[in-house]
């Protein structure tokens, strides 16, 4: 199978101001399919340095995933090192430069030599974007496959999947088949999904344990002569955490939580409206994130202020004094308001304790009040969510939306939560 | 000043299993003392790859920081790899062996000659951990200094801090101090700042240039006999930078732009209400991220049905029918309303088509309209953003609080937007 490196650019990489995943990413991918990256190496802006290592990774690899270097600016070099380490002239793209020109035109900017250097690619190189919307572009060289990229994450993740892998796939195909399935879980630790798999005894399924805030993914991976054989492997070991985890296995590959509620309330004709105090709108939107979201989602009240929270929702002046804003009667009556108010089937409320300040004995920093108002009946219950602000913003606002996906799959009020314990 | 490199040794950082954070945050400590790391690779477990970089590194720098590879199993060739790239016989040392066998005698562990093999280390070497407990040497070697430590994270870093950092401040001590400051910037282009600084024709000051959507962020750094005349340099920039562009230099290192919006409010005295559509609450949660938001933000409504606009913020039915719900009619009524029902200083709307469903030729998909109510008066203006739908959400919803920060800085109602050109 072939073999690749990947090298880095920029002087933030060695200054450790920006952790490199882009790199990491690409190997994940790229040994997904079954090749073997050799060498990862981060250097700086310096075109000496960026020469040479192309020269040495080009004698012991069959390709080669450069990043970084391609703006617009004085300190990227990495199209002029690339032309001296092959000694390939640069050649202006008519394609980029009158893209670049339309883009100036389009936001009134003044015509930039430093912008148009990003049109000159080494002889033979073919740009990677095909509406030429993003930096980067592949050279084939002495039988070696050379792919640039744009440092930006998300552009260096879309051209990697769009473009590169293609490419990589059609020159070098898999000798193996590969399959590879992500499962992912709410509200489970990790080593309880690896204890279950273990327990199942599998063999020929390679498990990775990726925890990504505020849930655990599990990627099962096989390898076979053939796609059935990969995906029958595959397929075992996922219906036992379905099994196993029903309620916490929210979904696959690309969905998100938010999605996954979604999902179902779309099946059920229902709608949703939410109130939020102490994730001041994160909850709606995560919502709002997913497209096609307004066919349930009807909308919701960021009710920060308590006079808000009387005057939007409906929320009594005395419960407030007499029971706090963070309590079990406020939650209750902001999910009940807000639900009659938007008309909605299903109204969410959630107040709470986000910090740093504002924390008391009784009600320390973390704790948070949630309720759910159906058409037959209005609850509340209580967490008590630890981490910094964001994290308990963030944990809050997907139980929130967790609670309704687990209500609306087994119609119990009070699935049991093991992260935010009840106070 | 000195110059390093970093060698992490593993096959699990090639496969994409393990994301490499210790050659991160050993870069980024050494550089804050002023060292300077001119390379980070990863290789795997290979003997023959761990030997030819080590011999490549040792020649263009003065200090090694080697990590992983130095375990107990058969896989772990660092210290071979070492005493062949070195040419330096290995040597048993008495106190790691006795301390190996103590350990295996309380764990009732059978004597292992795997384990054993951790107590040879290459000629000269010396442990790192005063106590034995974990793997790590170091070795002067023709003038240099070479560091091996255990991959661990944990023990990683408490050996690079308790022992590889005094080591390398005895052996080289900081000839110059360091200051570092990051600008950023919103709606504006890495060139246009980069020309600005050029024009300037400053020296002594290294400016790195990183987009990290929405913004820009420009990281000045100036190192110095004294740290006086590093700041001073980098004032100088930052001065420049600050009269050049005043609007857009929205914040220096860990500022966020809601928090500079933030700030104006609060010194103001004045308080803000949000009614968002197509943002879906995103502008109300970069609010509420800020610890202390709850002095100027009141509370948000999230109007994603029609239904909902009329009811809860009074925009007028026939406005919704004539003019469409991404009018300027309606963005002025629903940022009117939602000022007068909050009872705000300022309110805020946005009303778009973030898509990917929704566009029309007239309307396509990244219109957006946004309101803005002062006490004296409400106007509307229209954008036109371009990306993903998450993308499009998170410009409006930047936009959007970067028009009232700047309205509030400088008291023009329709300051210039590059992005977003008007429609």
């Amino acid at each position: 199978m072939a073999q690749g490196a990947l090298l880095a650019v920029g002087d933030e990489l060695l200054a450790g101001r920006v952790l490199n995943t882009t790199s990491y990413e690409a190997a994940r991918l790229l040994s997904s399919y079954g090749y073997r990256v050799v060498e990862m190496v981060n250097v700086g802006d310096d075109e000496e340095a960026i020469v040479s290592h192309l020269r040495r990774l080009l004698t012991r690899t069959d390709f080669l995933l450069i990043s970084g270097g391609l703006g617009p600016t004085e300190d990227d070099l990495t199209t002029e090192a690339a032309a001296r380490a092959l000694d390939l002239p640069l050649h202006l793209h008519q394609g980029i430069l009158s893209r670049i020109r339309e883009n100036e035109r389009l936001q009134g900017l003044p015509e930039n030599p430093l912008r148009h250097k990003m049109a000159y690619l080494p002889q033979g190189a073919e740009p990677l974007s095909r509406d030429l919307s993003v930096a980067g572009y592949f050279l084939r060289y002495q039988g070696k496959l050379l792919f640039f990229l744009p440092g930006i994450p998300e552009q260096f993740q879309r051209l990697l999947v769009d473009r590169v892998l293609p490419i990589l796939l059609e020159t070098w195909p898999p000798e193996e088949e590969v399959f590879t399935r992500t499962l992912r879980f709410f509200d489970l630790r990790e080593a309880e999904i690896n204890q279950a798999v273990r327990e199942g005894g599998f063999s020929g399924v390679e498990v990775g344990f990726y925890p990504v805030f505020p849930e655990v993914q599990v990627v099962l991976t096989a390898r076979a002569r053939t796609e059935e054989e990969a995906r029958e492997r595959v397929q075992a070991v996922a219906e036992l955490l379905r099994r196993r985890f029903p309620e916490h296995l929210f979904g696959e590959d690309d969905e998100e939580l938010p999605a996954a509620l979604g999902k179902i309330l779309r099946e059920q004709g229902a709608t949703l409206a939410l109130a939020e105090s102490c994730t001041g709108g994160l909850a709606s939107s995560l919502v709002t994130r997913i497209p096609g979201s307004s066919d349930y989602f009807l909308g919701g009240a960021v009710t920060y202020a308590n006079e808000i929270k009387e005057e939007v929702l409906g929320v009594p002046h005395r419960f407030l004094r007499i029971f706090g804003a963070v309590s079990r009667e406020v939650a209750c009556t902001m999910a009940h308001g807000v639900r009659r108010r938007f008309k909605a089937t299903y109204g969410l409320s959630v107040t709470g304790i986000a910090g740093p300040g504002g924390g008391s004995p009784e009600k320390p920093v973390g704790t948070v009040w949630m309720g759910l108002s159906t058409p037959e009946e209005t609850v509340a219950r209580s967490f008590l969510f630890s981490g910094t602000r964001h994290e308990i913003q963030t944990l809050a606002a997907y139980t929130l939306l967790d609670w309704l996906r687990r209500y609306l799959l087994t119609g119990n009020l009070f699935p049991r939560y093991r992260f935010g314990r009840t106070p």
